[in-house]
């Protein structure tokens, strides 16, 4: 069986010191796609870092246009292929060609390369800073090494580590990545490699800037990631493997950009469900079970009143989680890791309302499930019942007054969203009034009257929180320019001969537009004009 | 003997269950200074944890220009008594009232008052960005819960925790502060806290806006880092503290701004060595030995060739070294801490040229030291021999030339400053763009031609750096509005009813000039303006 080549140090070359192979598997027959993918040694690694660490020292040079034109030539090569890129990832991940990945993930996933692109092109992310009276100049430069990006199981192209929101912000900031693909969708990755690859051979840019390994084993990724080589790391995926990547990238003292476990509550206000009960349990029915409920968005706990409503809300949506057919899940451990979760949610005191068992049919599959609490016992163990279920399942909290809500919101980890539905006309106010300080320094994104699926790829959009959603709260996966900023390092030049300064930073504004602050205020003008 | 109450909640009060108590020491005569500081225990902080979560609350609804109205007030306390504060630093400390205290550091600290306060006013800092198509806003907001600063010995007010750069900055981004003071300069502290204590008086911030303790064990001071109700973190001090806050506040996921060691490295290119010898060892004497050298930006590694110019060079700064007289050290340790660090360097092979030993009299002192060693013996034993050595010695490498400059830059670690100096006509350019990329990659502010001391409060500053300088290199401690990024989380509002946003949010621009990014465009007009 063909045992198929990494990318490192720009060609694809038999993966050395193998530490084991894989294959994919369709989630939905459960059967083995032919292919075997290596699992990369230290060997990989370490050459791929020696490359990067080159790379990164050349990319210094190349004008941002370079970056901005390979990330273009790379969302062109991707479509040219979205056939075939839609079909290999629907059979890796049982995700549906239509109207997911052709028209919907394909797209989004070019659209952020090229965004990336427009932003390096534009330059203003990196706040270049002028004190013309001091000589004193600084700007957000790339990190000199290499950015390592792990990708998730839960979407094959808009975050995969060669092609998604990590990959594309830290080129575009100026830096080589080192892609570590999720292993249940390998052809998919490589299909994607393959289309960078095409468009880094026509581009201006070192042919390490793009480097890609399958797979590692754990204590590999985690040497990886405390490498002196590596500068920072972005990672989407589980708690567990992201602390484990955290504690040895803060040890060595990286950077590491995590996207971990969120429940992203909702919290239905008593009139707002009286105004729209039933819109509302349609929109969650719909955000829950999108994409069989496998989204870091997906609004995982619901918050609302033990009232007759509420009680009637709950029966009202079990039904309808009950009358939908269940979506194929991701892998193999999809089901596992449900079922776990559901385990923990009742023996931490939820009752089932509906599903709560493993599918035994000719995919991955779980019974749409959905659990109910009380207020005071989520008060009681207000840990273990957020317990992430990844899929298609949901916790209903029914608290007894606002009283107990506002407390609820003040026991929630950090989560990449919160929502609030509240009455149109307004009776809900002094509700939200109470609860919204307290949820809103538990989120990286609030929202109101709107379910938290469904991620924008907009300037304003914030994909980050508050820990242990995220590693650190100022920062966003999501949208251009803001998310390059994590991938950059402030640099300054205090006394540096004026051709010795970047582009960005002497007298002559590079693009005549660029934001620049100069002398303490924003401008575009060049030092000294007027 | 009196024993010092510590400020919470909004009151002078005395420690609750001290875990001891301490002296201040007048380190020029090694003379105890009488009155009494507690060391807090459990109690202090939980009690200060718990009012800074309420006050970060409430802060959320005082408008910004009350935060800059108490910090310019706060500066015009201090204006008010300079000389009494800086008679007591003077006497905490042994640096002089002048040159240093009373007409360099104090109003160096009431300006970084005003310039955080200004920055708080202005606004832009939150670099507020609305996509108005699809109701999509977001910005920078304070934290939600007390920001922990930790001050540094050789700083008794730039850098104090309850006036300096990272209170200014936290303050101005609307968080509360928790000081814990240096123990080595508690009446200075204490002085300057009775100041802010005034001005919040007056002010319309909750009481528990600022709070105080003098010291706490490490091990309090870990959970204190650690806590849930805490924050983020400020520190400023030595490297083996800060690496053990460090792991504290990564493994509880709490964002921790650190500034920690620098040896601060100097090149000197061969033809700038021949051009002006003379100059550039009366700048690194005075560089080094300014404030005793006990400046986190001292040059303490000087890096020439080998030749005959260089051991002139190395010859004519030890005479130098030794023809000035040593200052006093800021403490009792600061001896020992050299001896220590001179013990390091010479078993890592480098010679004693000048000083080296401890001087026995009135006050606390170390003679001015100057080693040297070989750019070989420094590639055999590069980590040892950047030992910080934090006072009035420096360590001059001699090169073989220009290829191991260039390869002994690529073993630092990282520091806050590298400079190059280079002759003035051009004849180091090449060298220069060979050593350049190597160094720029080790250094958060590189210098031309210049010694590092002396860190302008200016917009384009970055008084930062690579790890292990500081803990993340994307940040500057130093500098207005950059430092206020570190004191805050991006928030995002989705789809939020308009009346319910943010002040800066709203379509209205709130101050008619605050920079926000509104559909892509930086602008200061309202939204729908043209």
């Amino acid at each position: 069986m063909t045992l198929f080549p990494v990318l490192i140090h720009g060609a694809w070359r038999p993966s050395g010191n193998t530490s084991g192979v894989f294959q994919a598997e369709n989630p939905s027959n459960k059967q083995r796609i032919p292919g075997e993918f290596p699992v990369s040694g230290e060997a990989d690694l370490e050459e791929a870092l020696a490359a990067a660490g080159d790379a990164a020292r050349r990319l210094r040079d190349v004008p941002p246009d370079a970056l901005a034109d390979f990330l273009d030539g790379y969302a062109n090569e991707i479509g040219a292929d979205l056939d075939e890129l839609a079909r290999i990832a629907s059979e890796e991940t049982a995700l549906p060609i239509e109207p997911r990945l052709k028209t919907v993930e394909l797209p989004r996933t070019m659209d952020q390369l090229r965004k990336a692109g427009a932003a390096a092109r534009e330059r203003s992310w990196r706040r270049a800073t002028i004190d013309t009276a001091i000589q004193l100049r600084s700007q957000l430069e790339p990190l000199g090494g290499a950015v390592v990006v792990f990708g998730p199981n839960n979407f094959p192209f808009a975050y995969n580590a060669v092609s998604g929101g990590d990959f594309a912000a830290a080129i575009a900031a100026g830096n080589p990545v080192i892609a570590k693909g999720h292993p249940c969708h390998p052809h998919t990755t490589r299909r994607l490699a393959e289309a960078a690859w095409r468009a880094l051979q026509r581009s201006a840019l070192p042919a390490a800037t793009v480097q890609l390994v399958y797979d590692t084993p754990l204590e590999l990724g985690l040497r990886l990631v405390s490498h002196p080589a590596t500068s920072a790391i972005g990672f989407t995926g589980s708690r567990p493997s992201g602390l484990a990547l955290k504690a040895a990238a803060d040890k060595a003292g990286k950077p590491i950009y995590l996207e971990m476990s969120s429940i992203n509550p909702v919290f239905v206000l008593e009139r707002a469900l009286k105004e729209r009960s039933g819109e509302i349990s349609d929109q969650l029915l719909n955000s829950c079970l999108l994409g069989s409920g496998q989204f870091c968005t997906k609004p995982g706990m619901i918050v609302l009143l033990a009232n007759a409503a509420g009680q009637d809300f709950a029966r009202d949506l079990a039904g309808k989680f009950a009358g939908r057919a269940s979506a194929n899940l991701l892998t193999s451990r999809g089901p596992q890791i449900l079922e776990y979760a559901v385990k923990a949610l009742r023996e931490a005191g939820a009752e089932l309302l509906t599903g709560g068992q493993i599918i035994d049919r000719t995919g991955y599959a779980f019974a749409n499930t959905l659990l109910s609490v009380s207020g005071e016992q989520f008060l009681r163990e207000s840990k273990h019942l957020q317990t992430e279920a990844f899929g298609n399942a949901c916790l209903i909290v029914l608290a007894d007054g606002i009283d107990q809500m506002v407390e609820i919101a003040g026991r929630l980890e950090g989560n990449l969203t919160g929502s609030i539905y509240s009455e149109i006309a307004g009776g809900d106010d002094e509700a939200y009034r109470r609860l919204e300080p307290v949820l809103r320094t538990r989120v990286g994104r609030l929202l109101n009257d709107k379910m938290p699926t469904g991620v924008a790829v907009a300037p304003a959009m914030n994909h980050g929180g508050p820990f242990p959603a995220t590693g650190h709260p100022g920062f966003t996966a999501v949208g251009f320019p803001a998310s390059l900023l994590r991938f950059s390092a402030l640099r300054c030049y205090d006394n540096v001969r004026p051709h010795r300064l970047p582009t960005e930073l002497r007298d002559d504004n590079p693009t005549g537009k660029m934001w620049r602050m100069i002398d303490g205020e924003w401008t575009q003008r060049s030092v000294g004009a007027r």
